[in-house]
């Protein structure tokens, strides 16, 4: 096992926490909160994958990644019975893990050869659409889309960051900088309350247009 | 026409009424009563083609699924101007529907060369995603993560069986057997009201963990 | 660039527009806006090709359908900054882009070589589950399943007419007759309040069923 497997599988553990914790604030059953937690951990991915028509999914290659969400959706399950989950700890491993997913979810897009938006998009998606499926799964309008602190929007200044590094510097190198450009940024966002702004129009009568 | 096949649009028929009758408690249109029963007829299945990258889809190779989805979706609405629902009639015919799709599902990843938790999911997706697809639509978080009566754990339950059966019996009476104890387990949690065990954490104030 | 590419960027650019101004009614951050925009503008596309097994995706192809569609999405908050939306002039931009999408995404499900039931569900789709997908995000029934002005059914009539004009006409002609009945139509629903009847169930106490 690489230092990259084994870091990719922390990421997924820590967004399957992400899940599980989301899951039990809407009092789901076992079952739920174990695909709430698998859901927001590999959703990204496997959304890149889908788009990308890359096959088999990431997940069905490597069951790991499966075995690892599982695993950590019940811990904390058997965690909270004890003792309160530690938020602060669990918003820093989820900006590592939102750094890690969304540049390797850049590199797997760069791999297939693509470029520019195509990147981007998918280096986003890679780190954000699993919470975004999650919010979905839970009727809520996703998190990201809504007024909060920047998330989405680290991952993408991170990837631009990663992709005009490269013409400077070697990959690897870009590829440590955009990660800790994301996991800067989103931890100055919930520090300093950074949000983008908001746009607000009237609800209208006519709902059709 | 093999008797595999008529019990499979069987099972597809089932799901379209039970779609239907989900949407008719929403007051949807005529077009969102076959949306919502044809998504919850062929979502599950769909769902596995795309992960599995089988193509076609499976109701693109052969449209009479889709082509019994609308009808079942269109007798229901004829049929609830006139007479009540029988509930208990649809939740045993839901609970076969669930039991058939599951272990097909589950063959369908065997064939294609998969083993363990991928046949696991697939199977458990083939028969009770497309009910999560329906709730989505309705903008509710669906019925199988909620607290609610056991429905993919039961599904779950009796593909691991039928995978671990398969060490001691032939594939068809492993099937048969597996298909029987989801339909089995099914039915009982409706009479017994079995549940699994809810994960409830206090809302929190900071959403965004 | 062709004429009907041209067209096609235009259709993108006006579910663009509507989808911000959906976004903007629910007060979602600038990302959120973009994010909605886009998914309304080319998750239809999208669909369709996942469904289909097309590769690339029709965005990851041609890179400019994301330029329009953000670009549309950000000039629509500016816009909206300083002068009320024209109500009237997006309904009409909309039921046109409806027309092209729904003519279009038929031909390419022809083009693929398939026929009948699918050509009508894929041309559906392409046509309005753009808007699906935002009401989904947006965590609402998706407003072409509730008792709304006749959307979808629009595309499925004129895709149908499509279909069945070909036997009479050249495709390039028997294409113009559907777009226009598709626009027609759903202008049409829009002025006199055409609306599909709606199915509604007491809600049931068992909502296992």
């Amino acid at each position: 096992m690489t230092i990259l497997h084994a870091i990719e599988l922390l990421g997924v553990a820590v967004f399957a926490v992400s899940g599980a914790l989301a899951a039990g604030r809407r009092s789901l059953d076992l079952l739920g909160v174990v695909v709430i937690a698998t859901v927001t951990a590999t959703g990204g991915g496997t959304l890149r994958d889908l788009l990308l028509d890359r096959s088999p999914v990431f997940w069905i290659a490597d069951t790991t990644y499966l075995y690892v969400s599982i695993a950590a959706a019940l811990l904390t399950v058997v965690y909270a019975r004890y003792r309160h989950p530690p938020e602060r700890f669990i918003l820093i491993a989820d900006a590592l893990g939102l750094a890690l997913f969304s540049i390797s979810g850049a590199q797997i897009a760069e791999n297939a050869g693509y470029g520019g938006i195509v990147v981007v998009i998918m280096g986003t998606l890679t780190g954000a659409a699993g919470g975004m499926l999650r919010d979905v799964l839970c009727a809520e309008i996703p998190l990201i889309l809504r007024r909060g602190r920047i998330y989405a929007t680290a991952a993408i200044a991170g990837i631009v960051l990663y992709l005009l590094l490269q013409t400077l510097l070697d990959r690897t190198t870009a590829a440590l900088v955009g990660m800790a450009g994301i996991a800067g940024l989103r931890l100055a966002a919930i520090i300093w309350d950074l949000t983008l702004p908001v746009f607000s129009l009237p609800k209208s009568e006519n709902e059709e247009t």
